[in-house]
């Protein structure tokens, strides 16, 4: 069944990036009952960021290169072209039409990234190098190329070592 | 004709924050022709981006306290304020909305405001305070509110200060 409605919220998606369809759409097109639907998912929202949040994991694989700073790089590299391409703003706009939703059902989608994420980091910690939250990598890396991208200005890879840099620095004094 | 516009555009934003109308809606309401909009704005997207960023200089204006720090300070927090209230992130959905717009198109709505930021950088440099881009305030104080309030992730007064010295450290060695 979960597999059923993603395919079928890719396929909405597909023919209309602006997610203006219903739950009886995809429940339909999936070939399940609408109640099956909201029992599981609560909302067209919050089943429209879940599969937003399984596409990123695919594109965007959480990287396991042997350092910190590699990680941090391939990760920032694989943001920027992912963003870019087209639809790549569909996670952005998954969490815009989420926000009416309550803290725990917008963030409930989001736990499995951040539990990738956290492994990566904790791997970091294994191997006596500095360990970071997953706050630093949204304020420092992921947040600068968002805003960014949505302003039509580039982020060049001298910037990204940049970004990689300030997230590795000693968080304060 | 350019405020009958605008006010069209935010009554009809009001009914409809997802901005599911067309310039024939805002044409009507605001008693002027469908091609006036397109030959002045060129796109519903455009037109949008442009009403949303004429909200934000409204809503949060650029500070002026006589120090740097207090006026990023004062700006991260209007920030805060503003981004949390209903109908507050209809700006990053305009940004989202004008993505396939060219650049040239996308940043011209943007030009008044990035003057305003400019005018406030320029008056700390006149002081003999640190001289910062724009650039700077985008990647260090407003990406990370905004992503962290899109993630339903909170942002308490001693962070935007340490956003405020992120911004204000020299660049880099």
């Amino acid at each position: 069944v979960v597999a059923a409605v993603h395919d079928a919220v890719n396929a909405l998606l597909a023919d209309d990036e602006t997610g203006q369809f219903t739950v009886t759409d995809i429940a339909e097109r999936a070939g399940v009952n609408p109640t099956s639907i909201y029992r599981r998912w609560g909302s067209l929202e919050a089943l429209i960021l879940e599969v937003e949040v399984a596409r990123l994991a695919e594109h965007s694989p959480i990287p396991d290169t042997g350092t910190l700073r590699g990680d941090l790089l391939s990760f920032a590299r694989g943001a920027v072209t992912e963003i870019a391409r087209p639809g790549g703003l569909a996670f952005l706009q998954a969490l815009i039409g989420a926000r009416d939703l309550s803290d725990e059902q917008r963030v409930a989608p989001l736990r499995d990234r951040a539990t990738q994420f956290q492994t990566m980091l904790d791997r970091a910690g294994t191997r006596g190098e500095p360990v970071l939250g997953y706050i630093d990598i949204l304020d420092h890396i992921l947040a600068p190329i968002y805003l960014r991208t949505l302003l039509g200005l580039s982020v060049d890879d001298a910037e990204l070592n940049i970004f990689v840099e300030r997230a590795l620095a000693p968080p304060r004094d």
